[in-house]
């Protein structure tokens, strides 16, 4: 059986009924189960994860789509995390027995779909990408809802799907396919956005860092400190404690100390275990694969420090029975 | 006045008379200082430093080369460092009032007398290199003396300047024009490889570290422990403490420590300020840029535990007076 993860961002993190009513039609469904929903104030924007059959989410995900066309205006939309539209990114993830071939059809699939039957201009970006170009998603996103009105009558710019014209209230979406990426945060012990960013650099491919992390600085106001954001492309080249060991490096010449840090979706149970190998061997405690996802996600807590989780943000946690 | 590093190195470590009458024609010479030999037996190769007008370098240079083709024959030659040839590489390195432009001038003219005085075969590397698969030096010396032979007949490995063979007891070599690096190694407590070459794969660029690591274990045997020997080609970018703290950090699942580092050839100054700033705030000690190269030398042998290191192996330390 196929096991999919898509994980759509929707432009909205504050007003939960609001996000309640978006993300209905993606719930108590046959085929695939709605595994997190995680809404974030300071970003004003929530992450939706689902997992199972990917033929069963196609239409589903069509009708959430349309909600959040009925609910958010991005003309009026604030916050930290960039966005283009109401539903800023799609991504289908293959899990099991699916190669990345098919998520790049499912993309395709959606894609047509919400071009044409809800008037949304639609990027094919990562795997699923045309060109080069497009596979990144913060070059596709660069200029946000604000700018993509000028951004998308440009030749190099025209949508894959759809007029090249966004839709006034949502703007437009990207869908695509990828590996299991891990959105990965930590908070450091400051409100100084300057520290967050001298880590940032420090750590991401772009400024000379590891091959696969993105990282930026971002000031969390309700919270009161600073975050360094990340993704993490891919684990086993870059592990998590690896990254979280050199931000924590990096602060001692700040005098800051990491404050905690957070998965924003799903983890793949391999990513903390390699992780978890690195600190228990440190410590000379014994290390145990089969380690039930209790135990994965107490030893995470501890040497992650990770916050608001638990162990249904393990992708594994959620498959079988 | 045009001020150029040149560093030679050649295949052989350890008979110290015989590197002394190679090395001859550099010494005592107008125009430029002699600043550094560095013999290292395990790797039975040393590497020369040579600091001034590089007008005055080319003739001296091409005796020194012809020298080592007297007294080096390649089929007998054995050392942990990858070689092709008797002077194994020679890049020009722009310090001062001169352009990159200028030092790829020199090398070529270096690289035609080499070729047509002594018969050796040159492949020009880094940016002097005539294609993009000629800029890594690694790549061109794949095979080693060993494999040149068979190698250089291959229409794309056709050398620069000189006949498609090599030199039966000399091999090739490679000349070329680079910014600065930092040949720089890490002593680990340990006789284990594998571990030398896990932490490597978790710095260096081409496993997904560092952008600007390149990094290989290998077993100093007259030392009895590892290393993790790099090239670090842009110290901003990826400066020395972040390496070595990454090194230090993922030695702890090992529980093995630093024993020491060393850095082969010179370093600029500013390389060793920006690395003892780190360490200086990290202990809450006051930083003043303004200190002497004695001082300077001390602190990153405390920090760095640099070993075999004074102030001469700084570049700037060479200048001037």
């Amino acid at each position: 059986m196929k096991i999919v993860q898509c994980v759509p961002n929707i432009s909205e993190g504050t007003d939960l009924k609001k996000i309640d009513r978006i993300v209905a039609p993606l719930k108590n469904q046959k085929g695939f189960k709605l595994v997190n929903i995680e809404a974030d104030s300071d970003y004003n924007r929530t992450v939706i994860t689902i997992i199972g059959d990917p033929d069963e989410m196609i239409n589903p995900l069509l009708k959430f789509i349309e909600n959040a066309k009925l609910e958010i205006d991005m003309n009026y939309h604030q916050g930290e995390h960039p966005r283009m539209g109401a539903v800023d990114v799609i991504p289908f993830i293959p899990i099991k027995d699916v190669s990345m071939e098919e998520c790049i059809n499912y993309a395709n699939l959606l894609a047509e779909k919400v071009a044409s039957e809800l008037t949304i201009p639609v990027y094919l970006y990562a795997e699923a990408a045309k060109t080069s170009k497009r596979r990144n998603l913060p070059t596709i996103r660069r200029g946000e809802f604000e700018g993509m009105k000028e951004k998308i009558t440009l030749k190099e710019w025209e949508p894959d799907y759809g007029e090249a014209k966004i839709h006034p209230s949502f703007g437009v979406v990207a869908i695509g396919a990828r590996l299991p990426l891990i959105a990965y945060n930590i908070d450091l012990g400051t409100d100084d956005e300057k520290i967050a960013n001298n880590v940032a650099r420090a750590i991401r491919k772009s400024s000379g860092g590891f091959a696969f992390v993105q990282a930026g600085p971002v000031f969390l106001e309700e919270r009161g400190h600073v975050q360094v954001t990340m993704n993490i492309l891919d684990f086993k080249k870059n592990p998590l404690y690896r990254v979280l060991e050199t931000v924590r490096m990096e602060l001692k010449r700040y005098q800051v100390a990491v404050l905690g840090s957070e998965v924003i979706g799903l983890i793949p149970k391999e990513a903390l275990l390699r992780s978890l190998r690195y600190y228990l061997l440190k410590d000379n405690e014994e290390y145990n694969k089969e380690i039930s996802f209790l135990e994965i996600t107490n030893l995470a807590k501890k040497y992650l420090q990770l916050r608001d989780f638990d162990s249904n943000k393990i992708i594994e946690a959620n498959l079988g029975d």
